[in-house]
């Protein structure tokens, strides 16, 4: 009997966990991903900041798939031309024709019985003037060493410059959306203040750097319960960041911001977390779409129109209790397992089962030892959501090395104050999206007119 | 009394070094880099081969200068506007102006009383036709960054290509020049393909990789005694190596190398280590320039034409009996502390002294627990060797927590066999020189003919 081919798309969190748990279903699986790597999101902000190699949250793909490829006999692995469970390919996925069930890639086409998608969301910048040209965005590690190049090229330019008011411009960071994203790129922004810059730039008067939260809705983590939205918003208000509820963004151009108030901000840096939409792939057919381009799937995860498609994770369109899916990772983890687990049912004749949510919580970092987070009934605050979330986050990174690395990383940042990466890639080689351009420093030190 | 006034260009072992050893001087010293972080140029091709995490081996100037600026006190780190005792600017210089005694940088004009020239070499292609349009050069980060993409992407294309020829032009490695980082570079192939690689990729023949070795001269590793440049060469035959002795390089093409005997080798990556000139900052006066565009300079290291005007390291021609320095860390690291004992010696009113090389060695490492080094009359090879160099390179990186995580990664890539490291960053986003372009593949997983 010829196996039957199984292809997912997306090397995200959902993608992964339905390629380990379809590894023994005795299928053919191929695995597609445009990076050969697995981003671990949630951490990119350390990227950003600085206080994370990009190395260490960006795991090869093909490491992941050797652990589940060869369970039965581990001597196999020597053996040359062994096929492994689940093959990847690297690629970016150009169209997908249902009724031909295949994938068109750059170089090549697949033919699938059974589809996967698992392509998450990007960032969306709502319509708002000049956001998609001139705010950064952290969804991908490219963008995260962007932003992290970015952000020391502004300190490094403001030590520099003589101008009071464009150092001002220079050490103004405003970060627009108060979800989880935000809150936390702020409080790491808080934290590298009060930690190494001190010492790295002891003549630049850090009393200068303005922090910016901006937030549409009238609260902070409006998905989580009111109080701890209260308390994120006291705390941050504490750790000296300024914090605009009910404030929209109209535009944003080289070098500011303009407020819904009709303030306009001076500011080198604009960080865009306020909005996600579905990366999907182009289909040639019509499917049913929800708000921010994500397919609607049944129940049991299949598209409406196409019983051997799969979508999960932050490009599929589910309620629960008539309320859409908070697009976290363990809602994808999960959703990987049940669409692993329906398409053996369908394999052996049996219909696919409705996909099933077991909430265990949620949780956000703020930084400087606080946190919050909600476990059944239980909300709670402080020095215990901060360390549950780094525990966490350290016990869902892929790799036992990564691990490692990581709680190494943090024990010396939060022991010594001290962050080791804080290159700045050359922009003329690192040609990524180099969105503001800093202005022409006036030198203060060591100058000499001519 | 205003103190003078000493500005160092480059931050590598020399600048580095001598702005440490002038910290104490009573001098305004100013550091210019055009980069924020010292390169570790040594352990590169580690970064190119996955070794290596890119931070590892890159560090953040102002935590070096942090440590000597600030010995007197350590209390007053926390003051503000403390004035640290080294400065340092990130620009690239443009042009210096001797008369004048001015550094003019894309943002400002800089004034010295005296000057340190450090700003070392950059790649030769020999005027070999095509090598600087297709071959891959390693002597800056992102140059190492962009090997490292490179390779990987090679042999993701490779498991993907049905044509044996074409996947034998993706899997051919040839490497231009038999010095130390040829012979490192090569050898770090080997240990790939002796690692993980065969667990990534299981149904691609690893037989088919070609690893080659072009050196001009009749023996590899010429600055050594000749005895460790035959050992060496019969490592590397006996680890697979096909090592071509007395032959140029003709021309590189997209895809091949040109070879002196006639011979065209299929080959989708060329990497040249074949030589080095000096990276010389432009200059408004005419001065004596050497070989390859070095400075010559007086024994004192201070130029010919301008005594306040110093050149170390890989930029300054010197002879040591009759011959030429080789070029290499310990050389600028001991011209560092003599250029600041001299400069030291001038701000008092004295003359400078003469600088004197103490010779402690050198080392090379072919990789599979063998090198080869020379220290006094001594000269030895093996797993010693070996051992010493990797002690040695432990030793000279700059701070604790880059020693530790290198240390811990090549336990890692020891012990386990694997190498964490080997993320293909969008070539899109990090536009790094792309110099190949690798052929479009003809899948051989998964492919459905339309």
């Amino acid at each position: 009997m010829k196996s039957s081919r199984v292809v997912i798309v997306g090397a995200g969190f959902g993608g992964l966990q339905a390629a380990q748990s379809l590894a023994d279903s005795g299928a053919d699986v191929l695995l597609i991903d445009r990076n050969n790597y697995h981003t671990f999101i949630p951490l990119l902000y350390q990227v950003a900041t600085g206080q994370l190699e990009p190395e260490y949250i960006a795991y090869p793909i093909r490491t992941i798939l050797r652990r589940f490829s060869f369970l039965r006999n581990a001597r196999e692995t020597r053996r040359q031309n062994r096929v492994p469970k689940v093959q990847f390919l690297m690629a970016e996925v150009q169209q997908i024709d249902f009724s031909a069930q295949i994938i068109e890639t750059d170089d090549c086409v697949i033919s699938y019985d059974f589809l996967v998608l698992a392509t998450g969301s990007q960032t969306q910048f709502l319509g708002v003037p000049g956001a998609s040209e001139y705010a950064f965005s952290m969804r991908t590690l490219e963008e995260a060493i962007a932003l992290r190049n970015h952000i020391f090229s502004c300190f490094e330019r403001a030590i520099q410059e003589s101008d009071s008011s464009r150092r001002q411009q220079l050490l103004t960071f405003t970060i627009v959306g108060g979800g989880p994203t935000g809150v936390e790129m702020v409080g790491a922004f808080v934290e590298m203040l009060r930690g190494y810059l001190r010492q790295d730039y002891p003549t630049l008067d850090l009393r200068q750097v303005r922090l910016i939260l901006v937030q549409s809705g009238d609260r902070l983590l409006a998905d989580l319960p009111e109080k701890l939205g209260i308390y994120t918003y006291k705390r941050l208000r504490h750790l000296g960041v300024e914090v605009y509820l009910q404030t929209r963004v109209n535009q944003v151009t080289l070098g500011s911001v303009h407020l819904q108030n009709n303030q306009i901000i001076p500011t080198a840096t604009v960080i865009w977390t306020a909005g996600l939409e579905a990366n999907s792939p182009a289909i040639s057919e019509e499917i049913s779409l929800a708000n921010k381009g994500k397919l609607i799937v049944h129940p049991t995860l299949q598209l409406l129109e196409q019983l051997n498609v799969y979508a999960i994770g932050d490009l599929a369109y589910l309620e629960k209790n008539g309320k859409p899916l908070a697009g976290i990772a363990s809602e994808a983890l999960q959703q990987g397992v049940t669409v692993a687990q329906n398409i053996k049912r369908q394999l052996r004749g049996k219909l696919p089962k409705p996909f099933n949510y077991f909430n265990n919580g949620r949780l956000a970092i703020i930084g400087c030892y606080s946190g919050v987070g909600k476990i059944g009934a239980f909300a709670f605050t402080g020095f215990l959501a901060w360390l549950m979330w780094l525990g966490v986050h350290l016990m869902y990174l892929p790799g036992y090395r990564s691990r490692l690395l990581v709680l190494f990383t943090w024990l010396h940042t939060y022991l010594w104050r001290d962050r080791a990466v804080r290159l700045i890639l050359s922009t003329k080689d690192v040609g990524i999206q180099n969105r503001q351009v800093l202005p022409k420093a006036k030198l203060n030190i060591f100058q000499k007119s001519r």
